[in-house]
């Protein structure tokens, strides 16, 4: 069976397209960015991320046996196509925002510039791999500054869409500033820490709650995290108070409960009473269920006794806001800018870069989107990632591109991180993009008026 | 490196839970469910979907050699685990809604009986896969009735979260109705059949758009749409008008045009005259471009002349509701049904069954959620898909599934397929049912009472 990451997994006219400039050698270099047309309504600003996977891909992208055989049966290639693809690789280069850069509309994240066929192909899964990541990055950003300091874990494997997303929401979120993750292969793949607790049916399965408790202390005895509300929140509460001295008496410490269910801040609240006045005041609390930034910034901003929140499904959904409208666009090509016109979707022509500037405060002051070689006040954010089909030397572990981000949260002007009606973030086309882009609107003006009366001439003739 | 789709692929708490169990030989058979609590606001019905990936999952489930060094070399568990892991197959049975069934919130959708390491390992996956199946095909659906007829494509692999929900947002479409994909994979994979046409960057890769018309058309003879909105979307019309009898004197014909941007319904009509004048009455129109069910059926509505639309990113990352809220769930355990108490997410205990009513119109006229063994009227919809860890035989192909829907789609009342404000459906919880939970509450109860007083005992004691 074809991997679900295979080089198929793709769009259909990637192939048709590819199809065509093979047969006509139309494999000049060509330079793509992908950027965000807008961001969604109500943020600040993006976190870029999957970076990584994406290089991952690129250095793997290859046609294996199984692919051509579907290329050679599909019944709509000439015959030599699938002995081409079986020779193609990406030998590109990507210059790229590192994971973890603060970004903003009409700025490339990524530029790839290599032959045409080579840049078109990759299209669908570049956008598939960074966009979700810098879509769950962006969402989890605002989590941890809502938390202000309080753990975060990530929980929402389950009702992730999908193998892929599940595993790579936890690497976005962790990226992004989370403590710890609940999903195994995230640990095994990524070296993120994973944590857990129990569920309620370890609960059920037993013939009362103490028990439980009981059992899952011993059994798992470095990290006893109790989760207590299967039935009733404060009993469970009360039933750990009455087990912990006879498991500390066997060295077994309960580290921590849950709170899965109701109004958290409200049973917070009961069970730390009931825990300090048993005696557990170092025993934290753990939240979840139903929490998204906004929850857990009231449940802050209340001063719910809460010492740590997992976070699931509105997160690795991103369920406010399940989309970027982001484009991976043709900018250039056999020496020339290019530049769609669509309605409302027109695109900045050219290989491009974009300068920030910081103010005396040490937060971003505005940034400018130009040419690349147009060079800005400020610092350039689009660095090298791989040349000629490989990664450059020296790119930023997970744990360096983590530290990028706290370091860009932490420069983000107030305005910006406010998680309703944030400020506007000045981003400034340069002069010199502005006078290319008029200078090929002109120019398609021209040729589309010799089209239309062309098409006129042919019309009267027919 | 491990795939994204191993056995560690879950929650942490699986592992420690299943630890546990294999510690205290909790082997005794259980029933877990997977049902919707309630429907997405605004949703009349969902659509089972992704047996067949869980299926899979049960078939395949193993700890290779790579997951077992991960758990021996994790310092979380006893040295004797990691050898139980190792010959721990899946052996249970599945009884399970064929996948196309409509279905209501508190229904089992998927019943699990296997030892409770077995059935309790599974949960995180299997809610995974078959979550979001059921959200693509349950969305999906509402484009098949609001198209009244019209083809759909699914386009929106670029923007799924990730490599699996792109292809089974494909499998999960093509169920639900669609005529067609843009996800190579998925034909590869599937056999749903995949259609392209171009994208804009092959217009702006070369010097005019009849050019790349024409180029496109000769390298692609049997299939050739043509996306005519990138610079002006009727001067690109009037382009395929003027090129269409020199490509019809090569044999070559132009089988549709694709709009991309715009007001879609207004482009539509000054695009079909511009055909029809020009002698292309049989060229049809594609759109696309953010569209979900409401801007189908609104343009269905305004006798938009489009015959087909390419739905993308809001299908397919359900954009407006991108989760259910659903619940995989310990019904039955050693010989006792169990039920969880908490607050809002209280459970129906038992192994259960749904019985579904025709009315005379042949229309569904209401369920019983009852217990397994507790005949109703009307007819049950689990049946057995997997007995002792093998799939049963004769279970469903894709085609006959997608077969199936159609024939659910057609079931539903007029209330059930308005896009907005959806009538109710009754589904009604059997006396049995209702017996066997209070009886459990009031057990609980009273076993609650007593933790509560001994607790209060304990802390006077303190």
């Amino acid at each position: 069976m074809i991997a679900a990451d295979s080089v198929l997994l793709t769009d259909l006219y990637q192939l048709t397209m590819l199809h065509s400039y093979w047969k006509r050698g139309m494999t000049a270099p060509a330079v793509f960015e992908l950027f965000a047309r807008k961001l969604p309504p109500g943020r600040g600003f993006l976190v870029a991320a999957g970076l990584e996977q994406l290089l991952d891909y690129l250095e793997g992208l290859r046609f294996g046996d199984e692919e051509l055989a579907w290329v050679r049966g599909c019944g709509r290639f000439d015959p030599g196509f699938a002995d081409w693809l079986a020779g193609l690789r990406f030998t590109g280069d990507v210059d790229a925002m590192p994971e973890g850069t603060a970004c903003f509309p009409d700025e490339p994240l990524v530029r790839v510039t290599a032959p045409l066929p080579e840049a078109q192909l990759v299209e669908t899964r570049l956008v598939n791999l960074v966009h979700f990541q810098t879509l769950i990055a962006s969402k989890a950003a605002r989590s941890v500054l809502a938390a202000q300091g309080r753990e975060l874990v990530d929980f929402g494997l389950r009702r992730a869409h999908g193998a892929e997303a599940g595993l790579l929401a936890a690497r976005a979120c962790w990226l992004a500033g989370f403590h710890a993750t609940a999903t195994v292969l995230a640990e095994a793949r990524f070296g993120i820490p994973a944590v857990g607790t129990m569920a309620h049916s370890y609960v059920l399965a037993h013939d009362d709650e103490g028990e439980a408790f009981r059992h899952f202390a011993r059994d798992l005895p470095g990290s006893v995290v109790l989760l207590i509300d299967t039935w009733d929140t404060e009993a469970g509460a009360e039933i750990v108070v009455r087990i912990a001295p006879g498991l500390a008496a066997e060295g077994i410490r309960v580290r921590g409960v849950r709170l899965d269910s109701g109004d958290l801040g409200a049973h917070a609240r009961a069970v730390r009473a009931i825990l300090d006045a048993g005696g557990l005041c170092d025993t934290t609390i753990f939240a979840s269920g139903d929490l998204d930034e906004w929850r857990v910034r009231d449940l802050v901003a209340a001063g719910a006794p809460i010492d740590a929140f997992g976070i699931g499904t509105r997160l690795e959904t991103a369920a406010d806001r399940p989309y970027l409208d982001c484009a991976y666009k043709l900018e250039w090509y056999a020496g020339r800018a290019r530049r769609k016109r669509s309605e409302g979707k027109a695109t900045w022509p050219g290989a491009k870069q974009v300068w920030r500037r910081l103010g005396p405060d040490g937060r971003l002051a505005g940034d400018v989107v130009t040419l690349v070689g147009d060079r800005q006040d400020g610092e350039p954010l689009l660095a090298p990632a791989m040349r000629a089909g490989r990664r450059v030397p020296g790119l930023p572990t997970l744990a360096e591109a983590r530290a990028h981000t706290a370091r860009e949260l932490a420069r983000l002007p107030d305005g910006l991180r406010r998680l309703d009606e944030p400020a506007a973030y000045p981003v400034e086309i340069a002069p010199a993009l502005r006078a290319l882009a008029a200078e090929l609107d002109a120019a398609q003006l021209s040729s589309c008026r010799t089209a239309k009366s062309a098409s006129r001439g042919d019309s009267s003739r027919a």
